[in-house]
């Protein structure tokens, strides 16, 4: 019949792991039962870089790269894998790039900035990857800024379903600032709580920003989520309102990328949190200061894989926006 | 010497109107002391465009044509004119799109959507554009969409201005929704007013969206700011909220793009407004509902392109984001 | 053995249907023994289309969509589906365009004005078509102006079948003008009857244009061909010449795209035709003046869809030039 | 003031010659009151070209070069010129291809065929050309093949003021096919005379091909015109047609293009003209077998180079389609 | 399974000719167990070229044709031999160039030359080739010319393999100059056999350049080897050399592409070879002046076409580098 | 007159200092009579770059930014600069690079791996780089690498200059290895000197490499000369070669770009060098094992851009290939 969906694929998959994070990788492969493809790194005394990738002849290549910190290390190592990829005749290469850097910079906020996010995007396809896949980026317009189909799947509820254990049936989701409401009410919607907001407002003509809190939580639990934590500067804010306002002194932070760069480790340690939850899109860095847990992207990262592999559909498992 | 600013610009410029918006091309040409060149629109029986323009050969050309209602009609002439303009020898060739369509689409928001922003972007590309210039675009992500630069430019202080003059003291600025709130407080900033936020909140986990006012309006006038007027249903909400929250009666509306689609007119009619202020980066709609008001932005374009004329900084004219 | 034509295609076709012709689409899509893909069309009140396709990721996807009247609303339309299919997976994608629009703007016919075909053809490459199918169009270089491959069908055959059966042993295929002629012949030729062509021509250097034609036509009746019926005006000059050359009252028009523009259907109405035959490379529109046939090319692009899908040769289909 | 056409150009101009018609080139930069830039061009042994152009760096470029015979050799040689010229610096860098070869490959005539026009015209732009100049095209639609601007001018009236001369009152200017009816009633309105054509045409459905000739010779002199001489075929039969018509021995021939290639010379030589009158788009090939006469396109060429370089209109000069 | 390499290929593979070396392509067509894809060359009597392959819809094609002399000519072909491909439907586009001309031009020596190497590779880019196939380039950077994949073969084993039955265990492997020391190693590896080399320099800061042997070749027999052979002077000087510095009157030469080329006939003739041995990668020259033996590539071709085609690693058949 | 070169430049220059060195970028700028642009630097805590750079709008704008250590920061701090400036508006963008990394990757020395002097070539042009200036690049093939045009400037006459006033008449120039025998050639013509050359062997099919000294050293003192110093492994190979053959004790280094990276302080330490000569390439690092003398490239790097702001030949600047 003309119209037929093939039962099996003929192409082979195969994973391909940048040293930015190979245990992500390695769990991504096994969650899909395989191993990553081969993959020297070379560094050379004067810091160049070097990959060698095994045999991606023909396949359907995944090439898996966060481009967190050291963040361009990371970045001209994926240009270079997917240059190798391309060259070694992989039949189609998406990067997946569950940590996608720069992607903060979509805008120039002051005269004489570049676009970053556009010059990263723009250098991913020059390095001939066919598609990009996302976890949780800061700005949903990434895809507008892409030639290459662009899957932005969310870690959410991989995150409430981690949080659902342990909160509170009294707890509140608190988004930090405006720009995280759509996230925090994803989250909210899945926990079954009310969402607050921490705003930064300009009372009045002449008075500076003040921080005010928009929703009722007295003395309940707060669950502040975001897409990252960075410096911790934003969460410490957030938690200095909510124990003004009332809140409980329950406080547990959940977020997709926990970059806990700076002193991040410092300032989240004083806070006294109850947990805070991440997940494994970056490489984990050594922090004692809280409670970290982390929960692991791997199997939603191996179910897109699968899909786009299989050609099914990935709704389920992208952001809300 | 090696460094030095030259004079006088020695390559002549020309402002090219499309039809969606002559007045608006004439008023800009005007400004800047000329006349737009000579363009003639053809319309084939069967809805073809073909446009004519006058001689721009070596030329700095802006080509002036804002993409609304009818948005596709006026795209697609846009696309023909950049093409005309490119091959008859212009030197350099902006888009002056003061109102820009399909800005919106600038995400999937479910599968199997495009993105329509790029698609626009791109075709704006292939016609070879080497410029974009824009007012108050939905959103600031635009010029990540864009491999050519783009100079988005507010009309915020065009409308605050017209604003001061007759608003109360103890009026509030108010964003209809969140992703209003830089705009608003650009507008409150300039006015030396507070800002509200109408937000749509999820109450609890059970409880579906209601409407919630942030910030005191108490008996005071209300002045609801946002980008662009579309069918007036979000003004309309604003207003209910504000009512609702003890707002004083007293409300004024201003937005840099009148789309005032469907039947924004009747909407608005009842609102019974004190004031309803856009820009003309759209033709005038037939519109009898509401005290409407326009300020033009024709002095803000003609000062952006006679600062990209003569390589001048943009700075003061460019949106907040 | 290495040198295999594999038995059977694993790559799953699907027809996605634009709004500008749903009934063509389906009856291609029927002829293929399949529906089309589910898809919607969702109108902005400003004007904005956005389109949903529904599952497409990597399928060999065909997008039918004629960009007669409302052309430029088709044309984005047209545009927007591609984008969607593109990042919605598709493997390959093709533009079924049976009757394109600006296909007459293939150069200059004076300063300043654009190359409009060309300017179509880039946007469609720009919105990701791999390939791209049409059928008849006004101009064979079409597919030169285009980086993609472009398959140009013909429905002369289609219509000649039509003819065949009612026409009279003694009729003339007349073709209304000298561009017209090599269609013409390919009719005469599945016809099996001799040629007449309609001249504008400069009889002196003083005299402006007159008609004249060529070929015998004395108390025959004919059968005007031609590409497309726009207003009408050219087959009313044809008319008219015909029978101040004394050929019969009997005359027939047939053409493949049916556009019947402005006052076309008076303007035939008072021609007393016997038949005027044409295809539905667009939607119908109201048309009561003229005995109108319609002959649907969906056999026509069904089967060429066939053929691509499974690679075989179109040799059979193709418009002669 | 803001818009104001400068007085004096700032940058500089060259004139670059190919190899392949040196004395037009040179007659071209005479006209200009220059020398062509200085050019050597090495050939290995092995038949490699490696061209070495004099500093063109911030200049104006225009490459002379027809492509006419030896083709290969001299489009392989423009793409040298081309990017030799790019990488030196030139600012801006126009192709002067006086005969464009590969023009009358602008479709597939039969499955398997490339499209010979759009290979030459994107090699030409992806070895950096930014605009082309031609001369009496074979295909209109040439402009619509290429991404950059194209100016085709025509050769027309300068042959026809050499005809206007010498050519009786009552001489009809004859078209040999129905493709050239367009330019020969340019000659025709020139020249104030009337137009016959040639046309080969199919008389019933069984008999095959059979040479008409529309318009009245009866014992006239004939200018027969064309693009291009190629063998001479064409002009031989519709010499033969003429005659056979009872048109006047008196057969004069006149086209921009004397590529008069195989075995042109016999064949024309037969035919007794009384003149052969082409342009020096291609340099000249030995030719004994008629009154050879030819008029330079030098001013011609020099007038658009003049005017393209100083921003002025070429209208005048532009082929009629 | 997820990560399965696929037991049947299910495209079809196809082999094109080009008339550069018909021989060569029957012979990889038929180590493949197939025959070349119908493929027809017109030439018209003005030179352009127009082929015609026959059905590659669907296909994995591989176009053979090396640029040797008439280097334009061939190139050119080539380039509308990809056309015609990648219009006629095919899926995968390699063009297999054994010997590829213009690599020598991989960088400007003087002012106002070309970078010869890269027009090419653009040009076939632009034509649509999807990867490259050549045999010992003049440079080992072309592939960083290209965006497509290259893959870089070597004819040394092939060679080194005839060389071994009848080469003297004294013979030392003589480089003609420094840039051929690599390739020199391979063979010296294969034969296990010292290696020499002919260095061109300068002895003293007056004295200009001189020829000098490196390495001891005292009485033994020489085999000089080369990646090419163009007029046979690079050779003529190193056995001048050799023969000055004592070693045996026995030379031999062996090269990949036998250019032979300007009166390399009677250059080599003079030198009494005992053996010239090349590779076929190009057409056979009539040459009688030395004991000429070829060894043909078409194996080597073929395994890397069937590699290519099954999705194989190449690295045994690179070249080293 | 037509043809004249104008006597004053109108478009401005300006130069932008990547923080890769800053201190060349001043001196360049301080060579031309100027100042650098402003430029600021934000770094992330997360390590993310924004540059800001002050105005360029119509300028011809000079990024002076090598890409030594730390390379990837470099090269991602590069493209962001030049983002910035495209969008600032600059006229032309030439991105200076004194040192090129990634250069050495200009093919693929074993399967699996990118070409990485490809990718970052790319990269650039995607950022808009308009063309490129780098200094003494590993390979002389750069330039076929990359679509813009590319001045390959040469030190060798700076530190030529540099080692003339110190250097025994005796004294011999050596290259370490095959591939800097032609830089070592422009050395010793520029100080009259001969050329010796390491080359590493193999001497028989068995034994395996062995380092061999081509050229007469003995007692004399020897110039090692080399594009780059990386770890220093080179030079102390080719110091022990020379040792063992006989050379003086008097042992001098000279290198365009003194990378000095891993423990090339230690290993160049041992060698008790009698001078180490680089340029200013690239920062200094901390050095204190050799008496390291430093000649700036400033002059030169100045030198250069005004030549092309100013549309002047280059030639002398150039490096010898």
């Amino acid at each position: 019949m003309f119209i037929s969906r093939s039962e099996e694929t003929m192409m082979s998959a195969g994973v391909v792991a940048g040293t930015a994070h190979r245990a992500l990788a390695d769990a991504v492969a096994a969650a899909l039962g395989t191993a990553p493809v081969a993959c020297e790194l070379e560094r050379f005394p004067d810091g160049e870089l070097r990959p060698a990738v095994g045999p991606v002849r023909g396949d359907d290549v995944y090439v898996v790269q966060p481009t967190g910190p050291a963040v361009n290390e990371h970045l001209i190592e994926l240009l270079l894998l997917l240059d190798a990829c391309h060259r070694g005749g992989a039949d189609r290469l998406t990067a997946v790039v569950p940590y996608f850097g720069y992607a903060r910079q979509d805008r120039r906020t002051r005269a004489g900035q570049p676009v970053g996010a556009r010059v990263v995007a723009e250098a991913l396809e020059a390095a001939s990857a066919d598609r990009l896949v996302v976890v949780d980026p800061h700005t949903a317009a990434l895809e507008a800024m892409c030639g290459i189909p662009v899957e932005m799947l969310t870690a959410v509820p991989t995150l409430a379903a981690a949080l659902a254990v342990e909160t509170s049936d009294r707890a509140v989701v608190v988004s930090p600032d405006l720009g995280g409401v759509k996230q925090a009410e994803h989250y909210a919607g899945l926990l079954r709580r009310p969402v607050a907001v921490v705003r930064k407002t300009r009372e009045s003509g002449t008075r500076v920003r003040a921080e005010e809190l928009i929703g009722n939580v007295d003395g309940r639990p707060a669950v502040i989520v975001d897409d990252m934590i960075s410096t911790g500067a934003t969460v410490e804010a957030a938690a200095r309102v909510l124990r003004s306002c009332g809140a409980a002194e329950d406080i547990t932070v959940a977020a997709t990328h926990g970059l806990l760069a700076g002193d991040a480790r410092d300032r989240l340690g004083r806070l006294r949190l109850r947990r805070l939850l991440v997940t494994d899109t970056l490489a984990p860095v050594q922090f004692h200061g809280a409670p970290l847990q982390v929960r692991s992207v791997a199997p939603l990262l191996a179910d897109a894989i699968n899909r786009l592999h299989n050609s099914e559909p990935l709704d389920a498992l992208l952001m809300r926006s």
